[in-house]
């Protein structure tokens, strides 16, 4: 059994990534930019900003965090986008999710230069994605591929199912699977029969924000298994697979360190991603 | 065995679109508009664009072709476009494609209005319907949904393979499928073990654009086949499923009158549905 080390790969990463920024700065260019938008006080919501924020700085990135009051008003939140959208030292805008109930997500979103688009929602994004177009990307279906990469698991003509449909993971990881030749089934809560298709696929991606909903005896030791969950359990975190599971497959994405450290590495080469789309960086 | 009836329930949708804009020009109303640009002299090209004015005049639409020579400049075609954007009279903008080589399609396709793109081709549209929002789409997968509904085929929870990866049909139709609740896996030519897979699924969509590439000898009685290829053979159309097979399975749609006729159905239906959508129709 092999644990997917993602901690180790997100780390690889981003010593690439402060690398590449030095580099810049030594050229006498700027830095790539991040504003990351939050509304309101939700302590998780909180917690990952200051993450983002934090990992970007490590990195040499030149990231805010922008904090609105609760009642911001949709308006509001539109104008602060637009003026990201226009400011030259910008060149990713995050919106962290979930939104205040009386501002419309998808509103807020599309209102997104697609160019700074680094978290990939915008409508633009989703439909380049499908049409197998440079796009950005989401950052966790992003960063499962880049260690699918690392570890060097092939997927050409291999049959994967993915569990989930969300617009965050599980519809944009079946495109990427499918572009990379796959043959990728998209299991959801009305599946039927899901052990048997689990048994008949070699390669299975779990994001179905359900704690452990795969079991142990689900699996065998042919599985390549990554479990996109995370869940707190007595102080600890799980994910949508049960530990129990980790000693039986050929290889799986542990939580914690396996697809989690992944995401926020990805946010970080989405920015570095669209400095360089923006071509304005002439020192 | 049943026979999809693509032609009886194309003549039935047909009819009611009659009785729609009938209803619409009798309170005085303007009838919906459709515009058909088609760039140089490609013979098939031609019989397509010939075919969609003539049914879309049959139940009323005020339809007109664009016809452009073969050396039109992108700049011309996409001036063009803006002049049918901004047309009160057009609802929908149907850009015959392939487009000669010199000509970006991509550029040509998302300079339309999203609001008239009515084959669901612009990348406002596209991404739209994986965030199974209120979109555009394209007309070969809505009449294979149309039909699927005519035939009181029920689709939740169950597996559907479908064969093919185009942004025409087999990536729309996934998505569709899905939002219905279907479980589907999408082959295409790197899947392996097409056989099997054929055989471990209810409902198969095939559309791979090659001819007779399901044999008879692939499928079971309790198959449902919807077959979207077309193909010329001594004259006579035949699609992607071979004819011996049309016998041996529950329900198939034949070539010709099976999907086919749907297609056109479905053009001008997102014809009136974009006429409703602009919603400045009044006398």
């Amino acid at each position: 059994m092999t644990l997917i080390d993602g901690k180790s790969v997100a780390n690889e990463r981003l010593n690439n990534l402060s690398k590449t920024i030095t580099s810049l700065k030594e050229q006498g260019k700027r830095a790539p930019g991040l504003a990351v938008v939050l509304v309101g006080e939700d302590p998780a919501s909180q917690t990952y900003v200051a993450s983002k924020i934090k990992q970007s700085k490590k990195v040499g990135i030149e990231s805010k965090s922008i904090v609105l009051k609760e009642d911001t008003s949709e308006f509001e939140l539109i104008e602060i986008i637009k003026s990201l959208n226009n400011d030259e030292a910008i060149d990713g805008i995050l919106v962290q999710l979930p939104l205040p109930r009386h501002i419309n997500s998808e509103k807020i979103i599309d209102s997104i230069n697609p160019n700074k688009d680094v978290d990939g929602l915008h409508v633009h994004n989703v439909g380049r994605l499908v049409q197998n177009k440079e796009a950005f990307i989401p950052c966790t279906p992003l960063g499962i591929m880049s260690l699918l990469e690392a570890y060097e698991i092939d997927l050409e003509g291999k049959d994967v199912l993915v569990i989930g449909r969300s617009q965050l993971v599980g519809n944009p990881v079946t495109t990427l699977l499918k572009h990379k030749n796959a043959t990728v089934t998209q299991a959801h809560s009305k599946t039927k029969n899901i052990e048997e298709k689990i048994l008949n696929h070699e390669i299975i991606v779990v994001a179905t924000g359900v704690k452990a909903m795969v079991k142990a005896d689900m699996l065998r030791d042919y599985h390549i298994v990554i479990d996109v969950g995370i869940h707190r359990e007595n102080g600890k975190l799980c994910g949508d697979v049960e530990k129990s599971a980790y000693e039986k497959v050929k290889m799986i994405t542990p939580v914690p360190k396996g697809v989690g450290p992944m995401t926020i590495v990805s946010l970080l080469e989405n920015t570095v991603k669209a400095y360089y789309l923006k071509g304005d960086n002439h020192g």
